[in-house]
């Protein structure tokens, strides 16, 4: 099959490689039928993080159709239609056994196009398929349900969970990104007052709005004073940092309101100064987290519903083997506006057409 | 009457100043029975707070006896024997609606010895009298009592609770002054696994030990390497910061599992460094804070059955008029090894004598 | 002034009595500029609420014109438009500083109408006005929020909190009356997956469709039949008992799905089955409850934000003097189909237009 | 083997039967090392749970050593010493991603000794083994462990954490059996402020101080008159039922103060009245359950450090070949005093003198 490579630092390839197989009892072979890159794909190839060695295919984030399953698989069979989630889950763990499959022990948690191979490849081995797969009801298209494996359930938990937005609040966005417009959407499962987005670039503030914020700023525009104008001074309910910059984080430190929460989405590369000689006596909160999916059963049913926005997050479409041209437009985001791109087939997208649901 | 006046950086005096009277309706009148100094107030005198204006009586830890009230206040009488809270609460504004008295908007909030004159004196005025203070039970000696101002529900809210100290967990104490030996004093309410302390005075660890930590550490003999023995290399549950300094600060976020939290409840001067590089993947939560003061009725309640440390924290007891000597004590603790230093005349805690309750 | 007098079971009469005066420092006098009627006034008059003594007025819910104020009042002044709240609140029991105003054990809780005189009057007492009535912002008129007095927030604490609403839920609501409706309408503020409605009349359901639920069942046409169906043999996450009457809430108990909850709203005059025998083993919650109106500023605010419904709510508007009328058209519900009557003089709710802030 | 057989109302017999064996990949057969009788056994042999066919070997609550594995089987291998749960896990369905292991719908919850072949025997097939066994540390010994397998997680997880104990309360348990009193040593992980318990057996409240209740009463003794005098009237925080007949949980909703708990752990067998024309106005939550067992780890813990109580439960001890009396004496728990009865082979519970770990 053919598959995204990653050769070290820069050098990535679309090339063949031999296709996968079952291993364990409890995997899945997965035919690939719609597949998007995330920003920290292009983290992996810049050669940012170290633990994805030479020879890996890359990839966390895709649905796809069920081929082949280990004999302990029960969940799904061949044929059927799947999500295949960023997260894998051994189920047994303690951290598994609590929810929080993004810490699992047990040879889960983000794993895919880390460090065993990934999903932008026309085939993919899923491990614990039981726990890391979930069947896609027909109402939800495999180019919207592509945007459940991993931006949604990172965005809603979080973003929206830890930060615990309530109805009422005001809620802040730092970077409206593909993970901040997810905030942005997925925040108003629970009513916030109003939702603000900061961002540097303008077609990210439109697509913010577009998505729900009530209002926006540009990040050189003195945001803090428009969440100070907003809130009559007290600083604002939840601030979600969607950025991974020390600036940004800092910035949503100095929004939020006494008894506040400050929920970090970024994935970062340096430290932060933590103002703690204001912030000791203000009763913050501040979390940070890598997704663990527990939510994507209930995202699904809200995204078949028509409850989530799903195209409008999808700038650029391509064909799966366009992967590389894919990665080139994904990577210079300033200038092409991408969010998320998303590569399928057309024909992998017809399952529900016969039967007459789409 | 006589009181501790601070008149600038460095320089205070206990000298005569005018009688408190009643301002509001909702005032009472105090004479303080037994009083203490807290680290705060050490930080005032050398000009670390700068809202605090020359002129100002220090001190918002007492317990006293009321001897005049205004005209709106119901729950206490001249007569009555109450802890005076080190945070007094309005009762309308938003914040104390949600019991979030130290964030007080109405007038409260931390007041006495900051913003207005505080219990370092003979007499006191408390605003908001029916929220500020609390009758205390004839079990409660004043002396034990006074360590429910601050200390106790400092630790036990903005460290365990905070904290989410839950049964079977691994707590660590970064600090053994008055509030970490107080934070593992009320940890024990939620039954942890075990509670290891880490300081640098020996002393403090022997301290510790007493009231209840089952594993100590020298802040600087690897610390972070027991609790990894301690729990198999994942990490403290719950790890509470109770000095106030970066480093410490710092190795609290070094020391925690994934999924865990750390508390902070030390004053701090200067930001610390955030190692979000390592912890954004790791659901971690931070929380600072200022008590509110809301568990003091449970504390009290605790504290008149015997199941709270009292005396066990006091190092040095003074006669009220020893002041200077009691801040001279307590601000070398170092040499001293002063923990809480309590001034208190004996006449002024026998008032359960006569009922024969004590 | 002119005022509703209750005189014992069946009678009551329209007529004059002294103007009411302020008696406390934290009292206000209030006109009444808007006025409802409650299900819970009908049971007064039959006789079904013996505390309420002849030669009461009656009325728990308004909105109006503060005209004069106790000297310890702060958050209000004559001139203010407010909400009076259906829950007065001392602020300082041990209910109070919990945010359980409901409960209050120092003279507030549900008195108004109840035990002291009440809103179905020219002008009325409130008893600790700064913790019982809420300016208004003009963008909300009177009208609207008369309903934020009781239903809206009894609906939304008592109903959808204590339900513990959560995003993508199946939520049945039984009983369509105003509180049924405002419970659709605030459960909406937690995005649950589908609302169902059940009442015995067509015009209710309607009603229920109108203001957002997805599914209604006549409660004589096999409801259970339907949750069922809907919920694939399951039961529902979250069902909302709105009736008051045995069988509506043993039907709940039989709705809601292993691990979920059922929350009672309505006022019970006679015990009903709970039947363990079956419910033992099934981990449900069953809460109950009077509202404590913690809510009702974020509900106040969301309301003026537009993102309430207030007229949807009301089936008559009659002048104040109409009382009688009013009630009449109230108690015949079943022929008149009303579901909220507002008493209201149109001079009292011109908005204001001249000050723009009034 | 040897297993105890159920033939029907009021029949069973210790009787040869064969030896079980792996029937699918996730499987463990265990050699049973101790084992007792619940309270649920009785109602099965007198016939009332007839989901139990004729045939079926009983028990569900043992502690032994693993003899063989299912190729799926991770957690666990031969020579193990495991705890074997109550519950069984698929770990895959929804309850199971949610920690709710009893409702299991993928085969698992209550199934041993119910549904399949049970813990009274020589060797039991465990199914789903890596989250229905757990690995027993050496300072448990098999005779304590066994009380971990039902009733410890039991009073815990339904009673006290349903219950939502927390420090300072007063928390009433009603029923003094072996359930209420593993409920009143749970419940003081907690650090109420006071335990009560109530029964009608002066041998069982004896029990229940030995453990740690503050006060107890006789049923028939005004136990709520005595509830009212520690309250002051008010009612308990918690009340925990531990029957499973009408009468005890109708007194548990007298007893509970405004906004207080009702936790019920008593499996009951014909309806209660729930007096809600008393209760609809005192906000208090319900809550019934089956044990899920995610507690069994911590608890473990605690009770290898000696903080749960074992022996004290345990009244009589029988060899493993003594099941018919061990159920005589146990059925008369009224004359013979019996609380827990455990059968072990001496030779079974040799805490590991040898290795030192076995």
């Amino acid at each position: 099959m053919k598959a995204l490579v990653f050769h070290g630092p820069g050098q990535t390839s679309w090339q063949d490689v031999p296709d996968p197989a079952i291993r364990d009892a409890s995997d899945a072979i997965v035919r690939v039928d719609a597949v998007t890159i995330c920003g920290t794909d292009l983290h992996i190839v810049k050669g940012d993080v170290p633990e994805v060695a030479p020879g890996r295919i890359l990839g966390h984030e895709a649905v796809g159709t069920v081929v082949e399953t280990g004999g302990d698989v029960r969940g799904v069979r061949p044929g059927d239609r799947v999500l295949i989630s960023c997260i894998s889950a051994c189920g047994r763990c303690r951290f598994c056994r609590e929810g929080r499959y993004g810490q699992c022990r047990g040879g889960g948690g983000w794993v895919l196009g880390h460090t065993i191979d990934g999903t932008q490849a026309e085939y993919v081995r899923v491990p614990f398929a039981d726990l890391s797969v979930h069947p896609l009801p027909s109402a939800v298209s495999s180019q919207d349900a592509v945007l459940l494996a991993d931006i949604f359930p990172t965005a809603y938990e979080v973003g929206v969970l830890n930060g615990n937005v309530r109805p009422g609040d005001t809620v802040v966005v730092v970077g409206a990104g593909p993970i901040g417009l997810a905030a942005i959407a997925t925040a108003q499962l629970y009513s916030p007052g109003r939702i603000m987005a900061v961002d540097l670039a303008a077609s990210r503030l439109e697509a913010a709005r577009d998505l729900g914020a009530d209002a926006t700023a540009s990040a050189d525009e003195e945001p803090e004073r428009l969440v100070e104008d907003l809130t009559e001074g007290l600083g604002a309910d939840v601030v979600i940092e969607a950025v991974g910059v020390p600036e940004a984080f800092e910035m949503c430190t100095r929004m939020v309101r006494p008894g506040g929460r400050v929920a970090n989405i970024g994935v970062h590369g340096k430290p932060a100064a933590l103002h703690l000689e204001d912030l000791w006596i203000k009763d913050i909160t501040i979390t940070t987290g890598l997704v663990d999916t527990h939510s994507t059963p209930m995202l699904l049913r809200m995204m078949a519903a028509g409850r989530l926005p799903g195209a409008a997050m999808v700038t650029h479409r391509f064909e799966p083997d366009q992967m590389e041209e894919a990665y080139e437009v994904f990577s210079r985001a300033g200038d092409t506006g991408a969010l998320k791109v998303v590569l399928s087939g057309p024909q992998h997208d017809t399952l529900a057409v016969a039967s007459g649901e789409r």
